[in-house]
């Protein structure tokens, strides 16, 4: 089965979907196999973090913001706004594409773990994520 | 085919596992396919490196701790242990899923590559990777 | 079905191979599944980028080749080439694997988004990338 999952983003930041992941796992009645996601955007990412503390998601998001700051002089792919150097680097960084082992028809996380589109750029975005289950 | 891989670690560093994996890729009669890894934890990941020279592997340690040092005062997620959140971020600039091809039963490694978990906390842990093999 | 994919390097910098794999796509005849890629290096990765602008690709290797520089007094693994331990460290910070879901007989990538295999070296050089599609 391939879906699209779309996922709204309000800035920078990390946006939590495992939820929307595990209800179409369930729809595609798959019981053992992969679940494989490409996030289909280049300054924009997919990250699997803890879900259980918002503060390391904050140090995370100022971490990078910090390693990969604005208006730095060595960019000269300028012409997309101030935020999309950055946001091309941090998802080169990052990762574009998961792949997660399927059993007993569920994701096989860690039970900290979640699945986030990691947003880079500054302004509302509709993100688009493709699935594969089987 | 899916199982758990445990893997004891003794503070920070490279562990490579890629004989465990090709055992349980014997034992899975796996003759064309994939062997997909995720690591169920968001303070260790995943890498594939060289694995010939320990120096490497020692100077990429060294690397990344110096890029993400503790006691850095931007954090503010410092309940667990100053060794967590750089943990969570190396964790985030590295890999948390793999996927390998399978060829006449064997993993399609580069003749030096190795597949690692690699610790990011000081303290005695053990490690679960979930591997898919089909 | 499992090909390795060649790619003739120049020098540092990223070499967009998705027309090849469009044709390894539809000679393989699938038309739902996914196309998983392991470079066999571990001095050169693999990365999804924006394919319209070559200036933010240029940007992406002068911020990189910033960060982890030659001639970095921590380095022990040396004999190699003052270029070897930067492209391990550069590997590490990037993909070594990536996943990419096909639906209809075609890669489900944005529309500016390509396949890129990094180089990380200096001299001339040949890659192997496995590729497993089905």
């Amino acid at each position: 089965m391939v879906e699209i999952i779309r996922i709204e983003t309000r800035g920078q930041g990390l946006y939590e979907f495992t939820d929307q992941l595990r209800q179409l796992l369930n729809s595609s009645g798959v019981r053992e196999g992969l679940c494989t996601l490409l996030i289909q955007h280049t300054s924009a990412s997919l990250t699997i973090q803890e879900n259980a503390d918002p503060s390391a998601q904050q140090d995370l998001e100022n971490w990078l913001n910090r390693l990969v700051p604005e208006g730095d002089p060595l960019y000269t792919h300028v012409f997309e706004g101030r935020d999309d150097m950055p946001a091309h680097i941090k998802a080169a960084l990052t990762a574009t594409t998961l792949s997660i082992p399927v059993s007993e028809g569920r994701l096989l996380l860690g039970t900290w773990q979640g699945v986030y589109c990691w947003e880079h750029r500054h302004d509302r975005q509709i993100r688009s994520v493709a699935v594969h289950i089987g």
